[in-house]
């Protein structure tokens, strides 16, 4: 069967809670700047006690990859776990209205549904806190056999493996994807994210996907070094494909024949970081989907990246699909 | 015993849902543009899975009011009504953060905090459509006596007219102010809610308050006419007196025996409206609190509503304080 969908993306559904603090805040709740770190419960009501009025959002790094390809034009579904709570029905509703297929079953029962604590600091670095919540217990029997063969791409978040069930439905959907000849990208996330499951994606990598995003920082720690040339040399051992992010620098892709680097898109003023590896993704994803080069794959993500570092929040304000027609 | 506070909003606690939507969608969604409709929990689900993507920010139109004064760097408290439910803590958290004392036990059973599903259009307009939820039942227990006796003015929206228990409290807010010597206030809130409670409102005015804040159609909706300067004449012989608002045109105080006009903040563009009504209140508030000129109150009333209407929500993006320092 040929795929119907562009992209299927698999990852935690989280809504963010975003505020904007003065650099001080940073230091005195002993966050991680720029990271993203997990936090229990309790620490989530601790924190968001100490946090300035914010704006709910809906987030989710692969959630809002899906939500970037489907505005840029393409096609889109999400596999992600909600409660039937009040922020499940803010998740689901902004997927849907943004064009992405999401028919999950939310959990009537266990954690509410996940929240990401994110600071804005003046200088747009964002530093996330994220409660899992009832994202954490994705499994295998959410994953919609048919929704992944749909696919051309089967997109999965590196924050998946932080707990067992989801790191399950995530080899799953890779398993089903790759039984359907579709192609199997996943994003490391974060570099310390790369630090808690090292050993294990170095096999996941090798032995299961086509395509791997990453940082700098993301990539340096999964080889374990700040040579950045050196990493993006090693990965080509291990994958057919990486698209390597460089923030202002723009990106490099690179396979074992080849090395692209294109550059950013220049912004008048970045506001807000969040969510520029996601929607860099999508612009990524969408191009190689409908068969574009991978320079120009590649300029699509710098594109969609530019557009949300512009303003608050990880979803786009304006059609990216504008924004690339002619492109 | 002397007031403590500068200002105690009484009003319907809610979380706005804000999206951006062409024109052509208030007509297809027969929505009644630039007013507040109140709609039932079967409409706000059939309309908010029409709406595109959106974000959550704490509304209500005293809550906003109430976090301005706060802004501005005065003191004040709030009563009204939430559940134990997401968006009650999200409503509960940001007013505190805001340094709002707010201190309501939210309701353990009965209907889910109420949200304002938040159009706003190209011209800058916003369409609101309420579902009251849990607000509906403020009720006169919910009324902290010590907390209306501590405030230098109670101020009151004309929205709790429209359930009877929140009817009640309004009036029982406004009976405890009063005995303890303090100002009352309401705001007249919309014309179409003025329509619903003309009859009360013109002896609930006459019998209860010192002060009253309306824009242009809400006064000519009271006197049922277009005329707006015989409105403002009208109105003083019901209240000692009245802030009337008029958009760009600024906004005119009268008194049985001053009239003053004073101009709007000039902005560079307006985005969203949202809010204008409740910041202007918030400064004339603050400037009358703290013994200021009617002057000078409704400068600072044009200066925070000017600051709201330049960005999406109804809540300060910047402390007010700075904007008025020196004025």
């Amino acid at each position: 069967m040929e795929p119907t969908l562009d992209v299927v993306g698999v990852g935690n559904a989280i809504v963010d809670v975003i505020v904007t603090v003065p650099e001080s805040f940073i230091d005195e709740h002993d966050l991680v700047k720029g990271a993203m770190t997990l936090i229990d419960a309790e620490r989530a009501t601790t924190l968001y006690a100490a946090m300035p009025p914010g704006i709910e959002a809906s987030g989710g790094s692969a959630a809002n990859t899906a939500v970037g390809v489907a505005s840029l034009g393409g096609s889109a579904a999400y596999l992600g776990k909600v409660r039937n709570d009040q922020l499940g029905d803010v998740f689901a509703h902004d997927l849907r209205a943004a064009g992405v297929a999401f028919d999950v079953s939310p959990a009537l029962v266990g954690d509410p549904t996940a929240r990401c604590l994110i600071q804005v600091t003046p200088d747009a670095e964002r530093t996330m806190n994220t409660f899992l919540g009832i994202s954490a217990f994705l499994d295998p029997a959410d994953i919609d056999d048919a929704v992944v063969e749909s696919g051309r791409i089967t997109y999965c978040e590196g924050y998946l493996y932080d707990t067992d069930e989801a790191k399950a439905a995530i080899h799953h959907a890779m398993d089903v994807a790759r039984a359907a000849g579709r192609l199997v990208s996943i994003t490391l996330s974060d570099s310390f994210c790369v630090d808690r499951h090292r050993d294990e994606w170095l096999d996941l990598l090798a032995d299961k996907v086509d395509l791997v995003f990453a940082n700098e920082a993301e990539i340096g720690s999964l080889f374990l070094t700040d040579d950045f040339e050196a990493a993006s040399r090693q990965i080509t051992d291990l994958v057919p494909m990486a698209a390597l992010t460089r923030s202002a620098k723009g990106s490099v892709i690179v396979t074992p024949d080849e090395r692209i680097e294109v550059g950013a898109s220049s912004i008048e003023r970045v506001v807000d970081a969040t969510g520029a590896g996601d929607l860099y993704a999508s612009g990524f994803l969408y191009g190689l989907a409908r068969g574009a080069s991978l320079a120009h794959c590649a300029e699509l993500g710098s594109i969609a990246a530019g557009e949300i570092i512009s303003h608050i929040g990880a979803r786009p304000h304006v059609a990216l699909a504008g924004l690339v027609a002619g492109q």
